[in-house]
């Protein structure tokens, strides 16, 4: 019963009526979303999501698999993710990718709607989706393997920056795999089922777990807030607008179309360091407050910051070094979407795996992260280790595969 | 305002008006407790749980920390856990030690309670105890410092067993901290609170992060699946009766008295192998169904299972290598109280935090280990890698600190 209430939800949300303006209109809109989605169902998602705030709780929520686009991008970003990246065995050819590439797009169909893929010997493992879903995205080798006309010409490393402090084993890769899910047992159980049937065609590179608030700690959609203790994603496109499908998602005739690219950065945060810092310097080394993101200029978090605003002695009161003037951009294309999430190993190192998704990251990505890297106070407790880029491909209907497009 | 009402809830069945009576009496039984808490809010909890099978979702649920007992025991499993061993430098004596726990325990208190401890600089990342605790184990190199005296007789490493192939990386340790919360980004922040206000007195030895399913994935009190896809603690004794307080809690005039003991097990669980096996084996080396948990000689979960039943060619239906055949005891003293979580690494390393709570450890769970390891069919795709023995000391009250009786 629950079950079917949420997917309704859920459904309803995907169906445009956006999350935001179901918290902001708050009651009076989501009645006016009830009776769009008509029916009893609809009358009790609505008390138990004004009454817990939570519009879409529990595991049996599912986000659809199949369609124009992959999953787990213009998706609310679930609690828990696992990024993954495979190296392909020499002997795998244009024919074994397309074996892989379907092999694996049955499995996440499977998964991602709560049921085991072939041979799963723990079904019960698969029951819960919770938001599951599973990304693919491709380095440049999968793609010269398949056609080496198909090879984006940005597909490959990044150019190298001044801050980046690279390392191997976190970056590259042949194939990667973006899982999430508000559920870690089901994420460590999907995770386990894709690495196995990649096993024969694969090695694994690196596999990258990140984390953000619990699904129902905070109100859905609230921001992040890293390990810092920022708030992180406040300026964004929003999933579902035109600016943000005209700034995600490949526009052209080729393979890619529809879909989009993934640059992943591990940036190491140095917590302690940080926390050396007063409060206000760590303020400016943003340009926003950290009780409520509102930038130094306003009151609120999405007020609009006023880069040209100076304080009694005429400095600017968002710094010239601050992060959000220097990622700001006055090119409305030149902009990217971010989905992180946070990292923390046992040993106590932590920081953000910076993800963020863009129609051409040469275009998008590379110039903000030019100026960062040109001046950027956060560059004193931030150090990029691992870095790289994925083709991801369109999604695919029922009975296609992920990647189809390229063969 | 959720916030309240959530904690409400939490606080009545803190009273002692069992989950599982909630559930099992559904709403009827439900009434009679909101009439006994009273008030509006207590009507709006309850259309919240009925609506959404959930009692006390979200980030603002607190668990008290000071009482009797401390919290992390009773308390119903938080969806994340990390446990973290410390060793003593050299020079902290008694004095340094009793420094060490009042500083532990005033961070402890506030995180638990939503509040940033003493010079937190990410106070925020506080807000959401989401059930948060923490909870301090001994090992016997503190107490000998504080007291040669007061050394438990079994404080020390276990007997050595047959399966056991142990790793100093993950055994002993001086001081223990079990944090648990259903956030992750909690979770990561009041462990990095704690680890640093630890650093001055302490080395860290090991840190294990664990996981459960999510809040709210399944219904309250459900029993937790293992990554062998088993039901795991369905014969367990049930937090808050009289039989769950003789076993856990130590009872005698001594400094522990109140308190209990902790066994720490790190078992690798070799899911490729145990894949290799067709389901009726994986059963039956349980004695457990894989679907619902019931006995191989009944139809739910909780059936008490019939261990004199034969199958037509007169073998037990239980076999005689059965994991609860052996577990099980004529002797209603020798049990113990288990609370696991499951860990995986990045590596693809998976098992059990095999984590069990008892008066005493020397004659509750050793004579079960040593049957186990006697003869457990499990054995073959479980190797214990860790073990460590810590004594939980009681709770304390407001001003108080954790470990106050031993000096
Ligand atoms: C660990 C590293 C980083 C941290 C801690 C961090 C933190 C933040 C914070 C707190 C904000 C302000 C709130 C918001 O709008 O999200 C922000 C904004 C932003 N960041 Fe970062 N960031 C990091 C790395 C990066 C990188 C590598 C890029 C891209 C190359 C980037 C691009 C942006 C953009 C585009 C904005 C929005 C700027 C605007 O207001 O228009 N950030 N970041
Ligand atoms: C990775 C290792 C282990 C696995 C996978 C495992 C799994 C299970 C399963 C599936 C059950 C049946 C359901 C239940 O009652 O919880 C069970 C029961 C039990 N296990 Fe384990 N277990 C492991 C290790 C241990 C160890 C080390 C001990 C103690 C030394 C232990 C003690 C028990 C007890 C006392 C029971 C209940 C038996 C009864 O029915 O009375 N287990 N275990």
């Amino acid at each position: 019963m629950p079950a079917e209430r949420i997917t309704d939800s859920r459904t309803r949300s995907e169906r445009g009526v956006s999350r935001r303006h179901l918290l902001t209109g708050g009651v009076a809109a989501a009645a006016g979303a009830a009776v769009a989605l008509g029916g009893d169902r609809a009358a009790r998602a609505m008390v138990a999501e004004s009454e817990s705030g939570r519009a879409d709780a529990a595991g049996s929520s599912i986000v659809p698999f199949f369609g124009a686009h992959q999953a787990g991008i213009a998706t609310p970003p679930q609690a828990h993710a696992v990024f993954i990246a495979f190296d392909l065995r020499d002997d795998v050819d244009r024919d074994g990718i397309r074996r892989l590439l379907v092999l694996l797009t049955d499995d996440a169909a499977r998964l991602t709607a709560g049921r085991p893929p072939l041979g799963d010997q723990e079904p019960e493992l698969a029951e819960h989706p919770a938001n599951l879903t599973v990304t693919f995205g491709f380095g440049p080798r999968l793609v010269e393997r398949v056609d080496p006309g198909k090879v984006p010409s940005w597909l490959g490393p990044l150019p190298s920056f001044g801050i980046d402090r690279l390392e191997a084993r976190w970056s590259d890769g042949d194939l990667m795999l973006q899982l999430a899910s508000d559920d870690p047992v089901t994420l460590a159980h999907a995770l386990r089922m894709l690495r196995k049937d990649a096993r024969a065609f694969t090695t694994v590179r690196w596999v990258q777990p990140g984390f953000r608030r619990a699904h129902g700690t905070e109100q859905p959609g609230a921001t992040m807030r890293n390990l810092f203790g920022q708030l992180d994603g406040t300026v964004n496109p929003q999933p579902g607008s035109d600016d943000f499908d005209r700034l995600v998602w490949v526009d052209d005739a080729g393979w890619l179309s529809a879909g989009t690219s993934l640059v992943l950065r591990r940036i190491a945060m140095d917590l302690d360091a940080w926390d050396e810092l007063d409060r206000p310097a760590r303020e400016q080394s943003v340009g926003r407050t950290l009780a409520t993101g509102a930038p130094l200029t306003g009151a609120d978090e999405h007020d609009e910051p006023d880069l040209t605003a100076t304080n009694a002695i005429g400095l600017p009161v968002i710094p010239a070094f601050a992060h959000i003037r220097r990622a700001r951009t006055g090119d409305v294309r030149e902009r990217i979407f971010r989905r992180a999430y946070n990292y923390e190993t046992p040993e106590g190192s932590a920081g953000l795996l910076f993800g963020s998704f863009q129609a051409d990251p040469e275009r998008q990505f590379v110039p903000i992260q030019r100026r960062l890297d040109e001046l950027d106070l956060l560059n004193v407790w931030t150090t990029p280790i691992g870095s790289a880029v994925f083709a991801v491909p369109p999604g695919c209907a029922e009975g296609g595969f992920i990647g189809e497009s390229m063969f």
